[in-house]
């Protein structure tokens, strides 16, 4: 097992023993965010036959080609098209059918005449200029070819997906799957949110914040509750995580004198690959694997350090980026910023620092300030931190005026002002 | 009733009439993302008493202020803390108490030794170099006091919220409601995504696209059906979603000849802003509001053009973000960029495009091309847009190698490759 690696390790290590699940079958009411696991192959057309982009008439072309401004031409309304009707008539020579949007053009005719671009005087409409074949027309086909592969395993559907699979008559989808994640909280000290706070014990906040964590990437967190100090409980506890694709164990991976959960993962089978990163907040980050006997059976498992914004942190860079990859996504990371430091940050050398910052826009840059005390138990300090910036591993100073590379956290901080129009 | 407005114009007329929602209770379990409608006032300390920061001992700096290498002091460990339990002795003269990472420090105590800093011997600990009043201790409420106002209405909710309202004990929070929205199609033409799409008839994709929108923000769509091109149909549909926020109408409120919407709504009680604006894709939208008679009541009305992208470009433009602004959200609008197009574009002057485009990253630059064929009723390229390049109305030629503005639809285009460090 290594120990004191960079992140950079660290996420190549867990990235490498991650796999991309399996797939599944969902409504297309479920799909949008999902990634796509299968080829679609239209089964039809789209449009499914020559309709009408416009209200007006459909005619004939060769009819109407001598028409102009001072000879126009009259042609006998012969019949109308109601919507979602196939005429069974044909347009004969000298004739037009009164057509609506949408309407499948009847056969006979190559093109639609505006309802603006023709006098109608009872049966009759007289047209003033010649349309060109096709003018007007919506041609089937010229959205999607039937047979042809519109969409290609890997995308990640979006509305705009829904409504051409839905176009296509298609009520279900094969997506990749997403992983579940067995949670664990771990200490004597610990209660519930609705148990009692006093006599030094504290609530298992990270359990719940790290669910939410799961959520916002489309993982489907699994409660375990709370493991005791004893290697029973974590043991029971841990082996109801094992069904799951990823199992994290917030606190008891450390090195005291009741961290029993390194001991207890080792006595199940798993594998642990590192313990310790050169970071802060975070050190103490195990990770491991089950099922590598050739079953590849098991989960993944993150042993997360016990304070708060520890946990937080190490999710956000290690287990986040595994659980979108798990899906099938490609993008994994948050965006990042270079951004101009609007004070000056000291720490010692040796590990990298994940600084939470409050970002603001000043004369066309973006300015980052820490939201004050950096200890890993100050949750409030990461809900206030719209992003990380990384203070890298040598670096003891980072003097205001100085720029950096921050992650992004809060989405909104990227929105605009204003539409753009 | 106003008509032929830009579309700036009709953002303002629609933001100015859109309300913020009510509030609701929800679960910590839920609320992450959401808008919170209250202030968050500490009902107790975080952390709620002094506690160790590190497995050591808890020690009275006054005894170890001597201690030296060459003059260790010895302490005799006179009991031992475990986690969760509040000590019920105090550390005497010469004495130090055991304490875990997490226990609450003992009376008398005023500094944790960390364990790799003393010798034990026996009940005995020798301690080298003198600690300071408060090294290694976690003081109650350094992170968060009781009393004080930890969170404000109007944040949006993240996971480290939910870990900070988690510690606080609290189980529910009042957020801002989220829009119900009514979808409803309407045309002769229109089969569900299983019906038969021979005849001329044709898959009424829209309200599932609109759905997927909706949920995109977090909006919950109410699917109403198809309505057909009577004035009855038409009205019993509309009526069933009146009860909701907003009614979104798809197709059926042109100009043709069957296109009753416009007059049901009337009917109904709804009154009409505007309609159409000098847009493209997307003229033919109308927009309205029921209730302005006093008592506030009936929701608002999109009446979107039946096209596919149509309606999809105008719900992003208007519907979304009145929706966000209905759940109380500050951020409306997508993210925009600058950037070099690939190819040159021309249109009519007269209304601002809205072209679907895909982005690139080029030479430090971002470049936009067109996804192909920009009619209406190409869903496919609105399945593949990444943005949507704004063409201004006044414009006839933007050229390959000039600048734009894209609202970015796709939001992993943002996303890093790599996680910066």
């Amino acid at each position: 097992m290594q120990t004191g690696i960079t992140p950079a390790q660290a996420l190549h290590r867990v990235l490498e023993h991650t796999p991309v699940l399996g797939t599944e079958t969902v409504s297309l009411r479920d799909c949008a965010g999902r990634i796509l696991a299968e080829s679609v192959v239209a089964g039809r057309a789209l449009p499914p036959a020559d309709n009408s982009a416009m209200d007006g008439y459909a005619v004939r072309t060769g009819d109407l080609a001598d028409a102009c401004e001072a000879l126009p031409i009259s042609l006998r309304v012969a019949f109308e098209i109601p919507a979602g009707v196939a005429p069974d008539r044909e347009v004969g020579c000298g004739e037009a059918a009164r057509i609506l949007t949408g309407a499948p053009l009847p056969r006979g005719a190559d093109a639609v005449v505006r309802q603006e671009d023709a006098e109608r005087d009872g049966d009759r409409i007289r047209v003033a200029s010649a349309p060109r074949p096709g003018e007007h027309v919506r041609r089937a086909g010229e959205d999607v070819l039937a047979g042809e592969e519109v969409l290609r395993p890997g995308v990640c559907l979006a509305p705009g997906h829904v409504g051409l699979l839905t176009s296509l008559g298609r009520g279900y989808v094969a997506v990749r799957q997403r992983p579940r994640v067995a949670l664990v909280s771990g200490g004597d000290e610990l209660v519930e949110p609705d148990g009692d706070p006093g006599g030094g014990r504290i609530v298992a906040s990270n359990a719940y914040a790290l669910a939410a964590q799961c959520r916002e990437v489309g993982a489907e967190p699994l409660y375990l509750g709370i493991a005791r100090d004893t290697p029973e409980e974590i043991e029971r506890r841990l082996r109801a995580g094992l069904a799951c694709d990823v199992l994290v164990s917030s606190a008891g991976v450390s090195v005291g004198d009741r961290d029993y959960v390194r001991a207890v993962l080792e006595k199940l089978g798993c594998r642990l690959l590192f313990w310790g990163v050169a970071m802060k907040p975070g050190y103490p980050l195990a990770f491991g694997r089950f099922g590598e006997n050739g079953n590849g059976r098991g989960p993944l498992v993150f042993g997360l350090p016990g304070n708060p914004v520890s946990a937080m942190v190490t999710f956000e860079e290690f287990v986040r980026p595994a659980l979108l990859h798990m899906m099938g996504h490609t993008h994994l990371y948050r965006p990042t910023l270079r951004v101009r430091l609007g004070e000056t940050l000291r720490k010692a050398p040796g590990r990298m620092h994940f600084v939470r910052v409050v970002l603001a826009r000043e004369g066309g840059e973006v300015v980052a300030r820490s939201t004050g005390g950096q200890g890993s138990g100050l949750l409030r300090s990461m809900a206030e931190a719209q992003a990380l910036l990384l203070f890298p591993a040598a670096s003891t100073e980072l003097r205001e005026g100085e720029y950096a590379t921050v992650q992004v956290l809060d989405a909104s901080f990227l929105a605009a002002d204003a539409p753009g129009f």
